[in-house]
């Protein structure tokens, strides 16, 4: 059974996140769905990441397993053609021939997210969706210096969901710059792996610091705290995007 | 009574065209709505660019008659305020008060366009309705090659839609540019003003010579011919975004 990895684009505003949910429309199923109208069988996608509801994706990779040695651009195209016709805000980037041994989830080194803020007094007309809307002005070079205390391993405790399942709450955060340009700032972040809501949180907490609200010890001692109570807040979906993954 | 500018971003998608139009929903009337209702003024605006239905604006700008000295900003959030509860697709970048003989349409000097083509195999997801997917290969340079010989003062008939009001095909086009980064070609247009469908009318066209079906000498040979019927194809409005006025 040959394997295939998938890159993949998404609007995740219809969706109930990545993961497939019963009862929920979710990334994943639209695929998986795509995928058994393409080859008539029943199959499972692995995704790198499990992005929440509402959290889009510029390059989620994914893996599957199919019966047939097919092109890999037929399964593009083909996917895509399904994808369409069911009217879903999903598309398949590229397809590719990959060994046995490739894992979407467990073989990613690094995963790379984006997350936006519209910071201007104007609500985000053509954006949307697509982006935080912070009508108060945000010192984004405050947000970048506090930001990099963040850097390294820690305990993520305080930027974590209650409802994370992952087995420890230590990462190591390896990429964490905030940059303005104009009336938008962008917030990178990049890590093996990420808690659930972690980007969020930081971001949500990053804002603080932005606004005056928070100075860049209070950032800290808000890591330093473990304590999910202590994070200022959780960003909205709508800005976080998953850029890419690398293997 | 004041004048007041406004800079305007718009969602074009869910519109019919900027202008005003009995028994359709327009970005005219849905301004002119959340002006009425903060306000209580029954007002006219004028816009620098009648766009059609589906095409989009970062930066359209309008002017309007108000009774009251209203602080341009109040202008704008109020405005915002309503939008927002309508649930428009529309804001108000900026206000500012402008003297009497400003005239958002007759002052404009220059009006500059962005048209943005989605050249990839996968159809677009985030971006649907604010792109024109082309998934056969383009070449963007002898696009941009072809696209000089359009430059400077010609009759545009043939870039020109059937039901066009103005009294002359004569325009002066200043910039055609044709630009490829990574899967996205840009097309940036720039005039004192254009006629009607004409900026994707010559994007269509252009398509034509960068799929290879149209030589450059076929463009010009469209442009001398003067006839709509030699006109390549009209680009769908999902692409295009009137950008910013000059005055």
């Amino acid at each position: 059974m040959p394997r295939f990895r998938l890159d993949i684009e998404y609007d995740g505003g219809p969706y109930a996140g990545w993961q497939r949910q019963a009862g929920q429309h979710s990334v994943q199923a639209a695929i998986e769905q795509a995928l058994e109208k393409f080859c008539g069988e029943a199959v499972t996608l692995r995704g790198a990441g499990r992005t929440d509801a509402g959290v889009h994706a510029t390059g989620q990779v994914a893996h599957i397993d199919l019966m047939k040695d097919w092109r890999p651009d037929t399964v593009r195209d083909a996917v895509n053609a399904h994808l369409q016709q069911a009217g879903e805000r999903v598309a398949v980037l590229a397809a590719s021939v990959v060994t046995e041994d490739f894992d979407a989830r467990f073989s990613a080194r690094a995963r790379h997210y984006v997350y936006r803020i519209a910071n201007r007094r104007a609500p985000p007309a053509l954006d949307k969706g697509k982006v935080w809307w912070v009508p108060k002005r945000l010192d984004a070079e405050a947000m970048d210096a506090a930001a990099k205390q963040l850097l390294g391993r820690h305990d993520f405790t305080t930027f974590r969901s209650a409802q994370c399942q992952a087995n420890s709450p230590l990462r190591t955060l390896d990429r964490l710059d905030v940059m303005r340009s104009g009336d938008t700032i962008e917030v990178f972040a990049s890590a093996r792996s990420f808690l659930h809501n972690q980007v969020r949180s930081m971001v949500g907490s990053l804002k603080k610091v932005g606004e005056g609200a928070w100075t860049s010890a209070d950032l800290k001692a808000a890591l330093d705290a473990r304590d999910r109570a202590a994070c200022g807040q959780v960003a909205p979906p709508d800005g976080l995007f998953l850029v890419s993954v690398n293997y």
